[in-house]
């Protein structure tokens, strides 16, 4: 193997690849990004055995071939080789070696065999449809921050996505819990996805799907089965293992019948949430507002420490109400709020709180209370 | 005690303090800061009982006095309030408390007696000179990079400057080492300076003393006795203790008699360290360097990983020359050279290099070898 290649081009290919590598492991070649050139095209291969990720980029090979390399070293090594090098990378099989040339910087890498290297099975997926790198990156940011890390409820681990009966019918769906809170997003069903079994994406794979995501315009394949995922754009195949767990009900859980409602400019409550919530350095700091006609106090009560207060002129026209939450979860949520202004509708002190942006209900986002 | 503050004003004079005050401390009146108000002055002073600073502003006060808060909350608090926003600190005394007071934000944060904070006992200075703060920023800031953080050679744990004949007569100098480089920074010596005794200026010390020194011109007085060093802006007054120790004769390990010479552009050699090094994920990263008319190849061999070497155009003239150097410590003095080429002046591969600016002999700095 033998070809050559664009520093900035290379550095792109190879990076996505060392971010799906697990630091820590214990299989050596996992370690490893798997380079195979032909034609005029070069693969960049990783995988941790759960995702695996493909770029392609075009290069000049003068030999075709295939090897593995450490994909952190590799990175490394372009991240820090000068802008508008041209890099060439040169496979010695017989010494089981792989030289990176530029300019006068000489490396040799050791190498496994290709062979060794675990390539993911290739399913049959019973959905595939094309969405837009902007709305898949709306579903997902916005519900990504409300995924359980608690390992024992693995199946909360990722953001469920699946088909389901919208506010305005059908929708392409999102949503992530953690018991605590919850996030459900919708967009428009999009052609050929109306049969998409529901997936729990992993959190890990969010998180590499994301990087797909930068360019609004985008059209991004998606593939669907009951067990894998797959994200493509025309450099980059992202395909991931689905969570193997049963995502529970959550919509019994979104209340529906929230009557006292709240308007808040979010930037503004967002901001005296932090403010008040500085006083408590415990982690669950819970935040207390009392509602009034047009009026919110948040307060927050540390023994050790002090007390804090804040008032805010709100929209509020109904019956009193004093309630508790945690401070984190309520920046949270108020932080997703984009374009207008934050709508509570509370029930009582001991029910679970919904929040949505004006009147738009595709996003909806559910907070649990807590005593103060 | 009661006054009011702009936020930006309070901000900066709280910040010093709480960045002198140690996160984790048994004493619980040392993680506060003592506000003490009068005429048209608030002072906030803070100490870890080897430093104190005392930061002074301009506040409507309308009723003087004094009390102590937690440093780092009421950092917290001022940095989270809007910009622009006028803040009054109230203390009520009989409820051991302080308010703080923002628009319609309002903290009440707990209090400790003014009597039981540590003010550190006032000095006798014998050497008091005024100096621009480019000039100390210039010393420490070159020579700090060498600070040893062995605990055990507590008297290499700062920066010790004293009076030293320079290459040019007398100058004010600073000098860090950690046995395996040092480095040795000249300046003229400012009138008073002359008889000043040598100290130790320990680590957390030049930090703090850091922030001090932003605005080239300011013009900071410097006090120095046998045991404390004071350094004063018209706001801010930063006193410390010194090490009690003394700081081994550093000229020993100035070689004095190396001929090869080698000059070379300090970014390149920097970036091709950099770069070589990066096969190896050992702490101690050996760089060898092989020397040749005109020619400097700097390679790296890690077994396990691979190989990695680049040739710099340079100009050395003397006899061929292989020598080996931890790749941290040679960029770390590269990075000090800001304007001309580096110049390094080897002996054999056995004994200290020195490296210095050009024809600099004010910023000398001195690197042991290592076998490669």
């Amino acid at each position: 193997m033998k070809f050559s290649m664009e520093r900035a081009t290379l550095l792109k290919a190879v990076s996505q690849a060392q971010s799906v590598v697990e630091r820590r492991n214990t299989i050596p070649i996992l370690a490893n990004v798997l380079i195979e050139a032909e034609g005029e095209t070069v693969q960049f291969r990783a995988t941790d055995l759960d995702i695996e990720v493909v770029d392609r980029a075009v290069a000049q090979v003068e030999r075709a071939g295939a090897t593995t390399v450490s994909a952190v070293l590799l990175h490394e090594i372009v991240r820090k080789l000068p802008d508008g090098a041209l890099v060439s990378l040169t496979e010695d099989s017989a010494a089981g070696r792989m030289t990176v040339e530029a300019g006068r910087s000489n490396f040799s890498l050791a190498t496994l065999p290709k062979e060794d290297f675990p390539v993911m099975a290739s399913s049959e997926y019973t959905a595939n449809f094309s969405c837009k790198a902007s709305v898949l990156r709306r579903l997902f940011d916005k519900s990504k921050f409300a995924i359980s890390t608690e390992e024992t409820r693995y199946y909360l681990n990722g953001v469920y996505m699946h088909i389901a009966d919208g506010e305005d019918g059908r929708a392409l769906r999102c949503v992530a819990t953690d018991g605590h809170r919850l996030a459900r997003i919708d967009a428009e069903v999009p052609s050929g996805a109306e049969e998409m079994p529901g997936v729990i994406v992993p959190r890990k794979t969010v998180g590499e799907l994301r990087k797909l995501l930068e360019d609004d315009d985008m059209d991004i394949a998606v593939s669907v089965s009951e067990t894998k995922v797959r994200f493509a754009t025309p450099d980059i195949t992202l395909t991931s293992k689905v969570i193997d767990g049963t995502f529970p009900d959550y919509s019994r859980v979104i209340p529906q019948n929230n009557t006292r409602r709240l308007e808040v400019d979010a930037n503004e409550f967002a901001k005296a949430v932090d403010r008040v919530a500085t006083v408590s350095s415990e982690r669950s700091r819970a935040v207390k507002l009392q509602l009034d006609e047009d009026r919110l106090v948040l307060s927050v009560t540390a023994p050790d420490s002090g007390n804090a207060e804040e008032e805010l002129a709100v929209a509020y026209g109904d019956e009193k109400l004093e309630i508790g939450f945690n401070a984190k979860y309520l920046l949270e949520i108020a932080n997703q709020v984009d374009r207008e202004n934050a709508v509570f509708l509370f029930n009582s002190s001991g029910d679970p709180t919904l929040m949505r942006e004006g009147s738009d209900t595709s996003a909806v986002y559910v907070v649990m209370p807590m005593r103060v």
